[in-house]
This record gives structure tokens, sequence and C-alpha cells, in this order.
């Protein structure tokens, strides 16, 4: 995988609503060490607390290109950041970015990046020709997160145990699927932009074989019990070939999000349709644990419910944010041992 | 959707081998009224037992396109089929094909067809910007054809049901999901080369609302027990939203096609898990039945399967080639009723 040019300068764009942010919080919290500085419009109302500066400041520190860390509304950049991006171009910078739409489709960058000798890395597109799935074993260890739903925790959960298992002596590698998660490791797949023959063989390139000893913590996507996204799930989970997952989960959600009309599945079921399923290219596959969100909870709330639960399944249950994942981790040295 | 421009003049290149004419044969069996002829090179040894026609012969006859009606092995064109559809270009045809490789990328082809004002449909490649999933139930019923593997039937089962249905004076319309299918009805969508977060927002725009007594008899593709395509056979039934499924298979099959590492499921189990995945979005999901590719039996040993079967599953049984579909048809009527 070719790596994305960091260090950045993390671009907030005129956004005045911190939920637009996550990518560049994302990348402040978890690759503190990729970025240099962020960079805002004089509309913005929101800041990351980094250094503000300006492409060329940032380029004479070191920088090698501005990442875009803001979803733009409706998901296609607005015409009034474009002499933004063009200046960063001039200061030196090549572009990153997770969206939809490609840098690369919009002449006035690309003209723009062809005269100066840059790259616009759209990191959403892969640019990797893959392979159909073999379903064959191969060496190393592997752990997904998987959901009950969408944006639950996945990436924060792997990225969390990845930072852990090594922080404790041990060799591990996150392996991300998605836009931000793809930024803050500096490479990875965009497994739900890949062509849908082509899911769980881009899973298996993602995470090759590797030593005994090396886990892959792969970031999962969607869920079984997603109506438009079940299939994404189901082919990273064949191509994963976990050996152990956790199941992400927030306990006060009662439907799917954005989907009122499809109900929450039982914790048991759901547990059990992903060793099922999971199965078929793994035989060995097993639970971690579940790893909430409880950021809506009281406290006691959260421990009477994670009592409960744990109990009920016979499993660790944490909210990393709270709990941390040592739960998990203790689940990750059974298998290797 | 675009109709693709029929009647056809369907080019077999220089083709020795039947198996690799799967699409000709196809057009010729289910959509003889798309037909005009057939042209092959000198080389070619493969019949289908039309009359052959020169490309200017056919389009003096009315033909609309050649259509390629074979697999070059390894799927690409190769060089020695160019100057045949260049000359298919000049004697006033478009040209049809369903290869991964897309002929508007061979730089000759393109600059024929911009030149004389003709058009290259890559019918694997969808030009439709699909959305997401929705999950929400729409008017009308639906029957999806499944499978314990691929390539065991789940065309030609569709195809013989639709076309049954609509002679019995009922309403359906058969939905192609591959290339072969896709030239038949003259339009589709290929859903395996759909980006992957769109599988089953293609599959619902490719089955959409209708009239309470019509059915979509839709081909399905892959299977929940294939290591590679198992998140396209979900994404695909999540979408389809199918009131009854035809699980098709193939008695003599131990393993997976090309997948000697991944045995075939109990049939049993299959059934139970295509209806627990498919409830997601249509609670009241059912089997219609098995269909079988029985052309390896004798006639004694796939009486036997078919009783002892139908028996263990309280389920038809048949072979649509040997026994038509008239058993599934029954399931229909009652889901009609």
């Amino acid at each position: 995988m070719t790596d994305l040019p960091s260090p950045y300068l993390l671009f907030l764009g005129d956004t005045r609503n911190e939920t637009y942010a996550k990518t560049a919080f994302g990348l402040r919290d978890w690759a503190p060490e990729t970025v240099i500085g962020e960079y805002a419009m004089p509309e913005a109302t929101v800041t990351l607390g980094l250094e503000r500066l300006t492409p060329a400041e940032a380029a004479s520190r070191g920088a090698r290109a501005l990442l875009l860390g803001i979803a733009p509304v409706g998901g296609a950049i607005p015409a009034h950041w474009l002499s933004e991006l063009v200046a960063a171009l001039e200061a030196g910078l090549d572009i990153v970015a997770g969206l939809h739409q490609r840098l690369a489709d919009i002449p006035e960058l690309a003209a723009t990046a062809r005269r100066l000798g840059r790259t616009l890395h759209d990191v959403r597109h892969p640019t990797v020709s893959f392979s159909t799935g073999t379903g064959l074993p191969r060496m190393g260890k592997r752990l997904l997160t998987v959901g009950t739903d969408c944006a639950l925790g996945k990436k924060y959960t792997a990225l969390a145990i990845a930072k852990r298992w090594r922080a404790l002596g041990g060799n591990a590698d996150f392996r991300a699927t998605g836009q931000t998660g793809i930024m803050i490791a500096g490479h990875g797949v965009a497994i739900d932009a890949v062509v849908a023959d082509f899911i769980a063989g881009a899973a298996e390139w993602l995470s090759p074989a590797n030593s005994a000893d090396h886990w892959d913590i792969i970031e999962g996507q969607g869920s079984l019990y997603h109506p438009a996204f079940a299939g994404v799930t189901l082919g990273l989970l064949h191509g994963a070939q976990p050996d152990l997952f956790v199941l992400c989960h927030d306990p006060t959600r009662g439907t799917i999000y954005g989907y009122p009309h499809i109900p929450m599945p039982d914790l048991a079921d759901a547990i059990a349709l992903y060793e099922q399923l999971g199965r078929l290219t793994n035989p060995a596959i097993a639970c971690a644990g579940i790893s909430i969100n409880s950021s809506k909870m009281s406290d006691p709330e959260r421990q009477d419910w994670m009592a409960r639960t744990s109990d009920r399944l016979g499993l660790p249950v944490a909210d990393p944010l709270r709990d941390g994942v040592d739960a998990f981790i203790q689940r990750m040295q059974t298998v290797t041992a």
C-alpha cells in the first residue's frame, strides 16, 4: 500500500459544527505525529486547539499535504473552498480527501495539480485492482470490530485495541476500511467503495498473511442488520477471516439509525449470526466481548446494563472511552497462547 | 432503464468450445425474437444453428447491434477480433458486450464508434447512479432465485418461472442481474459490478413498486456460502425483499465450485439462513422449493433424491429442464391469493 503524504495541515473550511469535523478530531487524537497544525477560513468557529498555520507556513515546517478534515454538507466541495485548495497546491502541498466526489473530477484542481506536479489523493476511491476472495486460511491472527448498526464505535474500538496491544509489547496493525481510518493509518481500503465482486478479496488483501504472533485489528463497516450495507459487512467478515470479533453496540438505540422501521437485534442473536456466517472462512471464530458507546447513559444505568449484559452473555462488556479495552485484550491473549 | 438495441447479430468469434458461447445460446433460447442470425470467423467451429450473416447483411435485415455472445479466454478482447468489430461498426451496427474489459477502453473501437456515431454498450458497467437501500416495503410481489453455490441454474430457473407465469396469463417481469440475463431481457443491472455501498439500493431500483398482482422474478447471484461473493448475495437479498425464493442446487457437488476447502451446506440449513437474513427487509419471506440441476444424475438416482429431499424439507423439488416449474408456480399462486 502506498502511504499518504503526511505530515498534514488539517483544513477545517468554514465549518461551524464540530460533528462535521470528525475526521480532523480523529487525526488529532489518533495520529498526532502526522499533524503539523490546523487551517480554517475566517468564518469557521470550530477549532482543534492546534496551532493555526497558513499552507505556506505549514509547508515550510515540513507539511506535505492539506488534509480535508471536514465533511462538507451534501458531500461535494463547496465552490468557495476552491481558491483555498488551489492556494494550498501553490504553496507546495498535495491534497488528501475522503469524499464521494473526487478531487480529480474538479477541473480547476486537476489542472492546477498537473501544472505544479502535485497529487490529489482521493482515499475513498481504491486505486488497486483487487482479486476475488479465496477463502483460504493464512498465517497471523485477526480481530474484526463488527456492530449491531453503523456509527457506534467500530473504528474507535479497533484503534484503541491496536494501540493497547502495542503498548503491552505486542505486535499489531490497525487496518483501516473507511476514509477517516485510512487517513489516520496512512493507508487502507475504503471497503464500501470497492466493486461488489471484490469486497472479500479486498479484505484479504488488506490483512495479508503475517507472523503467527501478529494481530491485524480490522475496522468493521456497517452491520449484518443494516438494510443498505449488510452486503459490505458480510464480504468484509469473510475476507477478514477473524479469529475474534468485538461486537459494538449503543444500548440506547432501539432501531437502526435512520431506519426507524428496522428494530435493533438482540445481542445474543447478533453474536450467534456473526459466528455462524464467519465460520465459513474461519471455523474458530469467537466473540471477544461487547464494546458499547454509553455516552448517553447515566453512570448507575450504564453499570447496571453492563453487569446484566455481561452476565447474560458470559462475555466482557466495556466502553473503550471509559473502561479501556483490557477486557478484550485478555481474550486476545488466550487466542495467542 | 434504457433498452439495449435489439435485434442482434450474435458474434461467435473464433470459438471452438461451446461452453464459452453460453451467452449466445442463452439469447437464442430465451430471446429468439431479438436475434437475426449468427456471425463467426472462419476458424470457429461452434454454431447456434442460425442463419450465418455478415454484419452488412444483418444490418440490411434490421439488426441494430453485433452482440458478443462468447466469453473470450482471460476476459479481454483478443486483438485479432478487432477488425471484425470495427467492420460491424462500419456496417451500421452498435456493439453489445458483457465483459470486465470495457469496449470503450479500446482506443480503436472508441474512435471508430465516435466517428460513425455508433454506441458501445458495456452491460457489465452500470451507467446509473444508485442510491443506498431504504429497506422500505413496496407494492408488488417478488421472487428471487438463490443458490447453495454459483453456476447452478439461478438465471435459467428465473427465466423459466417468468415465462411460465406469463403463459398462464399472469403479470411478471424477469429482472436480470448478470450480463447474459441483461442481454436476454434487454435491460437490468450487473449487480456484482455495482459499488459495494449500493448493492441493496441497486436491487431496490431494479425491482421497483408495481401493481399488487405483479411478480418480479429476480435472477440471483452467488451464494451466502460463497467465500468471495456472499456479500453480493446478501445485498441482493435485502434489496430484492422477496416474498418467495427458490433455492437452486446441484446434488452432485460436494464443495463450492473452485473452492474445494468449502463444503456444500445442508439444504435445510441453507433455507433457514436465507429466511433468517431475508426477514430483515421482508418478514413474510418463504421458500417456494428447490430447483436442481440434475444433468449428471441417472433417472432413478434423480427420482430417489428428489423424493427423499422433498419429503425431508416439505417443499417441492424440480429440475426446470426436465420437470418444468409448475411446482414453484403453485406456491406463487398461494401468495397472490
